[in-house]
């Protein structure tokens, strides 16, 4: 019996024309990326588990994609191991790599991994594949593709203002119209601290982080069951309700924030980014928004979230200024910034709102019909002579009935069919048909080459 | 104490020095494909094990990387499994995805599984990494890349001629000297035939196969252990040393095997694509070569095998003709042929041989110096238009000593450093150094913009 054929829950194939528009998508995202001078890196899909353990926190770890070790993968492994209650310590034993969960982790392992050859500030973008064992439902998937871009080894806040930059010339090329989300770690630092709360600071982000998805009133019962005082909980809700333009919204947040020099720091950093780019006009529209705080606990300055306006999906990229990342792996007091780009979503973007452009399908620009072995030579030698133009031709590979041929080229989107006959060697001519207009000629090489280009 | 920073073993990091590098290799392929009109797919690194076990042979599904199930990994899982005489057995219970071994199989799993949707013949290409579990040595990595170019749903040969082209015009463009060694299945077939050996055709193959590596007399002593009497053996031995021009050996051929029906369809099928090749002049040598076998059993017809001839490294691309592949999953008849490229390996190539052209990594034309906030909003004028113009231009970041900035540019390739002070803001010009040259000059932006171009 044949072997069912399919692929796992949660995978994707990508067909050509899937590949046709993804690479469009990425080629859009590479040549910004590189115009403001950032170039790539690789790392492997496999990771010591030790690198990516513990950075994800407890449902990232169980998230991770862990690869059963080769050989004798019993060998660390007695009888007392086999406990269904310490499944993370037997994986631990029959497991030693896992599959990368982003590209972030990774960056902050290679760069400690090779801090002598870097050139710092490091300036690099990585558009790789991550996988995780989410449970896979639509829009989520256990293999998608991240592209980041970050740079590390510089403290200055004109890497925030390029990364803005760059994120608003990849939606205008994309033709996405967007909104900038814009906070600070040190804004939601001066607010816990504002409020004796401090040591708290982590779940007030955590809860402040849910307000678009769950809503004002569960972020407060949620906040409420961390033990933040109800006292504490009413000094928030009017800093997460301010409104007016950013310039108002920072004029209030100055007042409330008196006190508390993290939180002026934060507000002063956001001045600063809204100054430098206010000579700039961005096609996307910059938001200060206070509710934004992004899960992750390694960031400590800008925090950034960008969403498209006319089709809701969520986050379609973010990033922020993270001060300590790679001091877990042992190198201290290196500054980074980064985003990333969703390109899953962003995809979804551009095909529901119909924005890929036309045509990007059609990279066959002529097929010759295939009239059997008795022309073959001519057919050859012209598809040679194509090529050698860099004209994107084929020959049908077989001769067989002209209607299938020409079914073949109608679905592969092939744009001139071009025919051979013996009337057409005799006359040392060309028969082409436009497959758009249905237009037909007989032309010599250099009229097809003009009709061509 | 902070963790270490290191990878697992056989697997790398690729710097942007190498991913440069690596892009040129894989970009020149890509360029070739789709002038071939061929055209990409992906397919997800996971595959079902079931997908994957029993194809590459015992061998193969030993090199296969399984991924632990996620959750309750123990839940099929007896005590009786925690046997270390059982460890295949025990793995299944355990895990049911593996990482893709190659892109043949997968591209075999993807056509059945889509084969309503898809355009036959069907042309694509994928560039994707493969996994093996493979002792790491020099140049023998556990994750390397593949670049297949396939051709299925046709029995033409003229796909046969068509990836021959595809190859040379690929290594023309790389500038590696190559032969193209080529054989077919059924010629193999044939030997086995007329020394009455059919049955052990797979034998005989696996042996001839190593030719080069061990030599006649191990591949002589590997017939005869597999049991081929020393007769039918002396009658391999002339064909395999056969001599003279391709004609000259088939000629010879044709008289060796003129009793075996499959043996002179072989030969006829090589005939005639050295007769369609003859027209076009490749650069590659091509040589038929009897003792090119491919180890890998669903090869049917055409074999090739191609190395440098300057940097001796082993094959670098190679592929075949295969009747049936999809078989296994359930869609019968439908023959393919196909060619894979060792990116690696031909990166090898390139760097032994000093063939990556030069200039590949100044992919920075401008840096402008930081000369502090005074002039900042100047400054970032200047990199938005040289932008807007699609000049590849950075700003450093911190306004650090010159000398620190210099050498950053320095080691970044750089081609151009550019400066704007207090006296070029005054007569609206940039100082401009060519770091190749040394030359530097005051100019406005239209003669900055020539300059650049």
């Amino acid at each position: 019996m044949a072997q069912k054929s399919n692929i796992p829950k949660g995978t994707r194939d990508f067909s050509q024309d899937e590949m046709v528009k993804r690479n469009f998508l990425f080629n859009t995202i590479k040549d910004v990326f590189e115009k403001y001078c950032y170039l790539p890196i690789e790392t492997p899909a496999m990771e010591n588990l030790s690198t990516l353990l513990g950075k994800y926190g407890d449902e990232g770890d169980k998230l991770l994609f862990k690869i059963l070790n080769s050989g004798n993968y019993l060998k660390k492994v007695s009888s007392a191991d086999f406990n269904i209650e310490k499944l993370n310590n037997l994986a631990l034993k029959i497991s030693e790599k896992g599959l990368r969960y982003d590209l972030t982790v990774p960056f902050a392992r290679y760069v400690v991994q090779n801090r002598n050859d870097i050139n710092f500030p490091f300036k690099r973008y990585q558009i790789q594949p991550v996988w995780r064992a989410d449970r896979p439902q639509r829009g989520r998937y256990r293999e998608f593709y991240q592209c980041d871009v970050d740079i590390i080894g510089s403290n200055s806040l004109l890497n925030e203002i390029e990364l803005i930059q760059i994120a608003d010339e990849i939606f205008s090329k994309l033709k996405i119209n967007c909104t900038i989300k814009l906070n600070n770690r040190k804004i939601l630092s001066g607010i816990a601290e504002q409020i004796g709360e401090s040591e708290k600071i982590i779940d007030i982000t955590i809860a402040i982080d849910k307000i678009e998805k769950i809503g004002l009133d569960n972020v407060i019962a949620e906040l409420s069951e961390k033990g933040i005082s109800e006292e504490s909980i009413e000094k928030i809700i009017p800093i997460l309700n301010l409104s007016g333009t950013n310039s108002e919204r920072i004029e209030q947040l100055k007042t409330i924030l008196n006190k508390s020099e993290i939180g002026l720091q934060g507000i002063k950093e956001i001045e600063e980014i809204l100054k430098l780019l206010s000579p700039f006009s961005l096609n996307s529209e910059i938001v200060l928004d206070l509710t934004l705080a992004r899960g992750l606990n390694y960031y400590t300055g800008a925090i950034f979230e960008i969403v498209s306006k006319d089709y809701e999906i969520g986050s379609i990229c973010g990033g922020g200024r993270y001060d300590d990342l790679t001091s877990i792996f042992g190198l201290k007091n290196i500054s980074g910034v980064g985003i990333s780009f969703g390109a899953d979503r962003i995809y979804d973007v551009l095909s529901k709102l119909n924005l890929f452009p036309e045509n990007l399908e059609s990279r066959v620009k002529l097929m010759l019909v295939n009239f059997g072995d008795d022309i073959l030579s001519h057919s050859l030698q012209l598809l040679s002579k194509l090529r050698k133009f860099n004209i994107n031709a084929e020959l049908y590979p077989d001769s067989v009935k002209m209607k299938k041929q020409l079914n073949y080229a109608n679905k592969r989107n092939v744009e001139f069919i071009a025919m051979i006959g013996q009337d057409e060697i005799n006359t040392n001519t060309i028969s082409v048909k436009n497959m758009n207009t249905g237009e037909q000629l007989n032309v010599n090489f250099n009229d097809l080459m003009d009709l061509l280009s």
